[in-house]
């Protein structure tokens, strides 16, 4: 753990740009003396935490000697550590004028205090104890999380549940760890403190467990990133047709309140918080041409980097044998796919006969909008959030994921180890790796580099 | 004065987009209620005004019945009367995220809370009578102002100063409309309780003061809307080069602090707090030769809408002739303008030695830069800030000028009929149309026309 930096910082809190206020914030002990200095209305180094102050904020330092008035502010304290920063800070909330938060940024860079890097006050918050490294970047997953479910998994893991899980696996451990090292220090006795049937069954347990948590990343980055989904069939499928009718009501139903509207994403459909992105899907809303059928290679190509194909025919001109052929073909691919028969109502009667029992086949008429809301729920099931409902751990970092994978690697190190009677000092280096991998994700064991990296990834002023 | 709005509205407060964190205002009499039915933490109405309190809000009503978390937040309490609105108010500082403001004002929207409509929390301030309407406008000047003396002027607006004369104009005149109204009541009786000297005294007074408010909008509209400036001369006398070497240290100079840095605008420069913005510059930037010397007729269109000319010529060829007749023709346009002689480093030694005194040129080399600083300096000089900075009162408001003329009309009126010894009810009329358009600046007299008018320009959530 790194000392705490003891400079004041400062950075816009709030979004860029005009809007009626904007929240600048400073974090650093003298965070109080210094905007009282600057402010005038009460005396703010009497007041208690968790107080907002009506006042002017005035530069009384400037060449021409006119104490000149910036703005009128609210200033709100919190006393350390009952602050985000568990250090003094303090939130000036000015109107939201690009201008004036430029002028009193300015104001309190001349008075000695630093401009904020980015995400520095959650890293602040993280080296004093606020919180673990897991829940520090949940807070910019959070910021960011723009679906329901993205949101949720943020914000259980911002809450701590993910991390609780993880330091009780890594505290089981450094009892062994430690058993293990006690047995080193006594070198040539040859005594055997940490049992090692014991040993065994905790990394099987671990192991378990970490499997699963490892697992649901790919529930995770679907999460976090949303499902890569094509829609493959013939020219005369009606792919574009498809695709524009779910489009569509996507459009239909984005929020209009003022200041939460996102820009409409090309080629996004959210359905109960999961995003499905449609890959090469530019070309596909032009032309169908473009697209060819789902033989040809490059279409192949395409369909392997999705998680989820949506296979489209043509009820009214497709033969029976064509529609096998591709089945079996991308029963092959190893990617999920859903069947769906379009044109379901200029369908060929006898080919409607063979698809409609047994086949597992969804009948649709893009054009008519009919049947759509059974295909939405046939995607939203193929993803199975019911885990994810149930407040099961969901891993949705990269980092984290990573992290798993080099613990179990160790582990199984451990376990190989063990089997083979290996001596208490190689079993030591490996559980000592396991417990570094573990002890990474919630930050019990840093690097500078490892800090720099995730909290330059922040927003400035978080 | 309307009956004030018994609702309780919403609004994100805070520029949209994604930020560390956003800030969302309610205000209206159930607004701590209604907040509280959601917060989870501790009871808010049992806190004190201005105080801040952590906890999560939390959607209670969900149709799946989960009480979902949808952010950890602090929560600012303001109790009536004393809060921006005079209305309970809360702020709910949530993480900055589109995503999660959406859903709590959505939640907030599912109780029964309206949205705000533009400008609405001002607009209830005003009329809950927190301040007048000059001050309710000039918070819309504070947050677009992106200058100096932008800022400065609105923010003597708002904290009362043009206000007060205009309200101390205005108390003075309704004394002498009520005796006058009162002689009306007397009806035939030929009495005069309003001494015709006294009022003629008054108005006399009145129209000198308002002549002088009215003339200070020159320099108010110049303030906020910047100079319309514009460099005239011969295709060779080096307009773009003038023009390219202004603009380029301007855009040195541009802060970049996060969140601060607007747009570089193009064709502006901003000197000592005011802004100079050349009119037409896009061709000029590109080939001279798009803007013609300056006696062609679509040259003086142009120079007739500029506030200031520039007006360059060529130090190295052109002749005094050609200066003279240029400078005659500037004088008969009426429009301000800069004697400014480039090349001065190539000059034509006589040219040179007739034009040094007396002439009032500047000599300046755009290519090599130098004597810039000074053509700035008279560049400010022409604008005059001197009045601005000894603090009277300017007038930026077109609606307050317009106001300030239509005064003016009424009150010549009166004068003219106190002249020719009109009777007291003409005297009357006229003096109530001065008192109308005085009463509108500040509010005294609204309509509801007004109001949507000036109100429907703020942003969302102020």
């Amino acid at each position: 753990m790194q000392i705490p930096n003891q400079d004041t910082i400062i950075a816009l809190s709030t979004a860029p740009g005009v809007g009626a206020i904007a929240v600048i914030r400073l974090s650093g002990p003298e965070a109080i003396e210094i905007v009282n200095d600057v402010f005038h209305g009460k005396s703010l180094t009497e007041q208690e935490s968790h107080t907002a102050h009506f006042g002017t904020i005035r530069d009384n330092e400037r060449a021409d000697g006119i104490a000149k008035i910036i703005d009128e502010v609210l200033v709100t304290l919190f006393i350390a550590p009952k602050s985000f920063t568990k250090e003094n800070v303090v939130e000036i909330s000015c109107h939201g004028s690009p201008f004036i938060v430029q002028q009193i940024i300015k104001l309190f860079l001349r008075k000695g205090v630093r401009l904020a890097k980015p995400g520095e006050f959650t890293q602040r918050a993280f080296l004093n104890g606020k919180f673990d490294l897991a829940q520090a970047e949940a807070v910019a997953d959070l910021i960011n999380a723009d679906t329901e479910a993205a949101h949720t998994a943020a914000l259980n893991q911002m809450r701590g549940g993910f991390s609780e899980q993880i330091k009780q696996l890594r505290q089981e451990l450094i009892h062994f760890a430690s058993m293990i090292e006690l047995e080193l220090d006594f070198g040539e006795e040859d005594v055997e403190f940490a049992d090692r049937q014991d040993l065994k069954n905790l990394v099987e347990k671990l192991l378990s467990v970490i499997k699963i948590l490892a697992n649901s990343f790919d529930l995770g980055n679907v999460i976090k990133n949303g499902v890569p989904t094509v829609i493959a069939g013939k020219p005369n499928a009606g792919k574009s047709t498809l695709l524009n009718a779910l489009l569509n009501e996507e459009k239909a139903i984005v929020s209009d309140i003022a200041g939460t509207t996102r820009d409409f994403i090309e080629d996004e459909i959210n359905l109960e918080g999961v995003v499905f992105r449609f890959i090469d899907t530019a070309g596909l809303r032009e032309t169908e041409d473009k697209v060819e059928a789902i033989g040809v290679s490059r279409t192949r190509e395409k369909m392997k980097q999705a998680s989820l194909i949506i296979y489209l025919f043509d009820m009214k001109n497709d033969s029976i044998v064509e529609i096998h052929r591709d089945i079996n073909m991308l029963e092959n691919l190893g990617v999920p796919f859903i069947k769906v028969g379009n044109k379901v109502d200029e369908a060929q009667p006898e080919l409607y006969e063979k698809l409609k029992e047994g086949n597992d086949v969804l009948f649709i008429s893009a054009i008519n909008k009919e049947n759509l809301e059974a295909l939405k729920t046939k995607l939203v099931e193929t993803v199975n959030l019911d885990k994810f409902k149930t407040g099961d751990t969901v891993v949705t970092n990269i980092r984290h994921y990573d992290n798993l994978i080099q613990t179990q690697n160790a582990l199984t190190a451990v376990m190989t180890g063990l089997e083979s009677d290996i001596t208490g000092d190689f079993l030591a280096l490996d559980i000592r790796q396991a417990l570094h991998y573990l002890g990474e994700i919630t930050g019990e064991i840093t690097t500078d580099d490892l800090l720099s990296n995730i909290f330059s990834k922040f927003c400035i002023g978080k």
